[in-house]
């Protein structure tokens, strides 16, 4: 399934695509793709339902994040090795983690926003792993069973502020709408192999980042038995596993967003982004 | 104010202490200590209400964090010259910041769970600022008009997850019960000066942390203003505002908790935590 949010900011409803590609309204069904929702057996029943029978959505609506209620935004670092070297660092030897602000989440075609003062904003294309059920030290033979499904992420980085502003990576991550998601979830029974996923990223139709999951050094099933270890991972949870290389650090001249730009972003069965590229008000 | 929240996990009410130390039961006037209701006018309704009135709440239930929806839990490290000397760094030229995971966030008294593979679990008693009212690009002098209020926070952390185990601190600072918080939300007209209060730790009723919130590097307004550059902060967003000296990294040799021990805590006008140190399950 291809579960999804429309409508303003804070106001979204659930819908699902139909086999057409027409969003239908999920909202006589469910409250919202949050919690107990996003949990196996609550998108059985999802998936029992009769699509072709659910309201039409009309028009072209805006598409927000395809989760609520997320809690936690965890981000893994330098999970490509060439992403690595691009930058500058080894491949860790064991995931890197750090924490986005969740407040920093938005629609996958909302605009990316240079903070004030910014002069380092860059992208990283993403994808992104959905909790749907609770996990703590689960081994990483069961790691799927925790798993809802795929997006699409644009972990907007924001280079200076993330290295060059006193430690910890957290305020070159966290400023808002640095972190577009969707703009499906894609429920995993749809994704036959997550660690084999084209994924590319151009700007101004020039293409940056062209890679695939399959260079991915900590996959998806670790990463979920990994984190669990640390803490207990809840439904609407997102983890943002790294990009491959062409970010705007890695190129020789750096090259960073510009207000104007446009930025689109794909990955195979998850869709594509476009973000128009503005300056903060 | 002392505004409070109190039943089981997940499932607590929010209440306030009158003059006698007797919790009263909020619900009938608000839903929850969240979003709006922290708002200065959401708070200003609240102290116009006749506590007197309100049903008294019998017996001595668990108590919960004060604020629930709590989208980030942000923390500064390094903020007392005397900690950052301790722990063999340098008093940052900025605040640095990080994130503690939200499902870190339990009650006062709720237990320190060691994670299972941890030999470095730590204390930090902390000022935390709760957020009442959105900021976004705020100026130092408007800072204070976002705070909602004060509580206690045990910053507990893990020292060789956050500082051995491959890059950023996320992983030794988000552990499950690595966040108590509270007992009350303390509305912010009862704190005279937030920069003047003591603040202690003890383990097993020995004196490890004993000092003052004077020796802050960066003070509440700066951080509530400095962060609002980054990102926007939302009502029930917690800013934990760094730990005095003390803690168990910084003593010779290291010392750390080991289940069964039981750690107090407490800051001048705001309460106190005690919890048991517990090996998890």
């Amino acid at each position: 399934m291809k579960l999804l949010r429309y409508g303003e900011p804070g106001a979204e409803k659930p819908g699902i695509l139909d086999a057409d590609g027409t969003i239908r309204d999920l909202s006589g069904l469910v409250p919202d793709l949050a919690g107990e929702v996003l949990h196996p057996e609550g998108l059985a029943r999802i998936a029992e339902a009769d699509v072709s029978a659910l309201p039409r959505v009309e028009g072209d609506p805006r598409l927000g994040p395809p989760i609520a209620g997320t809690g936690k935004f965890i981000c893994i670092g330098l999970n490509y090795a060439d992403h690595a070297a691009e930058s500058g660092m080894d491949v860790p030897p064991e995931p890197v983690i750090f924490m986005k602000a969740t407040s920093a989440i938005c629609g996958p075609n909302d605009p990316i926003v240079i903070p004030r003062g910014s002069e380092k904003t860059d992208w990283e294309v993403e994808l992104a792993v959905i909790i749907g059920k609770k996990a703590k030290y689960v081994s990483e033979a069961d790691a799927m069973d925790h798993v809802a499904g795929y997006a699409i992420t644009n972990d907007v980085s924001e280079r200076a502020f993330q290295a060059e502003r006193a430690g910890q990576w957290t305020k070159g991550k966290s400023c808002d709408n640095f972190g577009q998601i969707g703009p499906w979830l894609v429920t995993k029974d749809e994704v036959a192999d997550p660690q084999k996923l084209k994924m590319w990223l151009t700007v101004n139709g020039e293409t940056m980042q062209n890679g695939s999951t399959e260079t991915m050094v900590y996959g998806v099933a670790h990463l979920v038995h990994y984190l669990s270890q640390f803490m207990t991972l809840h439904p609407g949870d997102v983890i943002s596993t790294g990009t491959p290389p062409g970010v705007g650090l890695g190129m020789k001249p750096q090259r960073y967003l510009k207000p104007g730009e446009v930025v689109e972003l794909g990955i195979e069965g998850l869709g594509q982004q476009r973000q128009d590229v503005v300056a903060d008000k």
